[in-house]
């Protein structure tokens, strides 16, 4: 199952403008306004101006948030993931996150702030980097049944190919839907039924404990697709009516 | 990945003399001679004319047992597998399977015997007939750490194209490679390794006990591929260098 661009047109566009120079175009943008997100319960904010507010859409990170939160028309909210808050300030090193009183937290702060919210906060922010890094599109896969979906390019471009299971041996998957036949099964004739495919990442930790950011160095991540056969594909009674 | 055919012919040679015709064939010769199976242990013997055996030989069922256990020189012994044998017997109905008393064993007594020899041959035969039925050559897979290996023709012509491991809730995957993610991946890299897809066959029963053949009836197979992903794959930068 290959990429189903939406339109005829979409792929030479989406190629015309390569998401790893959008990003690139956001990370500079963002660098240069000493840009800070907001930290607060589950919530990471970070204020955009139009400039910014325009990259963020077109590479994908966050959502705005509509009702204007600030008197400068100029500037627009948006709602980070915290993987996505993570990524841009520890991996593309281009926003300052802040706690209430507005003073920037380091990246260990952030790790141990995010991973008591969501023990499973490492895994899901390895496999997220590991897509990101390689200039796949990844938002949030709950209505698929996974963690995340993946977009070759932007989704107004491109269907989402693959919806994404982040598991591991500490942490399991998420809903342990690996363990169980007819669970896995299950994922699987869903992603299928949307034209989609289901990719598994799985961590693997190498000695380091999940509790800082040197997890990222002491992990790996293997890939598979799992996919539905049919043993009538391709036989010889087929063959024939061709 | 598709079938590696063996030779530049080869793929025409398969077509032209499709396995479900040779099958076919086979099974009228063996009911046209009332053939009959020794099960004696864990060995099944069947005696074969010299039609019979290179019949035997192109649908690839057991394997020649060279010296020659009859005075008669155009006879030949084929030594088959538990699966072939009951497929042979059960599904084509064009051999008996006898005793050392020389008398037919109904199709009961050789699945409860079968059975008894091994606690997974439900489960195996299940898979086996699954994929026999629809024309696809089934060989013992140890060697490729799977319980069967398939070939979209004889192996003369083809490469095999599937390592097939068969599970079931029940009676778990022979060595439990699924439930351990390491285990499993090492699969996915062993067949990846020789150019063959892992394939799943998965058992459910439907209620049936599996000590009598009417758990045939009574259970479906799924089928899954497992395979590697890059990340990598198709992304922008490698799609600038094509």
């Amino acid at each position: 199952m290959g990429p189903r661009w939406k339109g005829k047109n979409a792929e030479a566009q989406a190629l015309a403008d390569p998401m790893s120079k959008i990003v690139s175009q956001l990370q500079s943008s963002l660098i240069q306004s000493d840009s800070r997100a907001l930290l607060s319960g589950n919530d990471t904010r970070l204020e955009a101006n139009s400039e910014q507010a325009n990259l963020l859409i077109r590479s994908c990170f966050g959502q705005p948030i509509w009702h204007s939160m600030t008197a400068d028309s100029d500037k627009q909210w948006f709602q980070l993931g915290f993987e996505e808050a993570f990524f841009m300030c520890y991996s593309l090193k281009c926003i300052k996150i802040v706690g209430e009183d507005n003073c920037p937290k380091n990246a260990e702060e952030v790790w141990h702030y995010m991973k008591s919210c969501n023990p499973s906060f490492p895994y899901l922010y390895k496999a997220y980097l590991h897509l990101r890094l390689k200039n796949w599109v990844v938002r949030p896969g709950l209505q698929y049944g996974g963690e995340f979906v993946a977009y070759r390019h932007h989704p107004s471009f491109v269907h989402s190919e693959f919806v994404v299971l982040v598991s591991s041996e500490e942490n399991g998957d998420a809903n342990g839907r690996l363990k169980v036949w007819s669970d896995l099964h299950c994922a699987v004739r869903l992603s299928g039924g949307v034209a989609k495919t289901l990719l598994v990442l799985h961590i693997s930790k190498h000695g380091e404990s999940d509790s800082s950011t040197s997890f990222l160095d002491g992990s790996s991540v293997d890939e598979l697709t799992i996919a539905r056969w049919s043993a009538e594909q391709s036989r010889e009674d087929l063959r024939k009516t061709k």
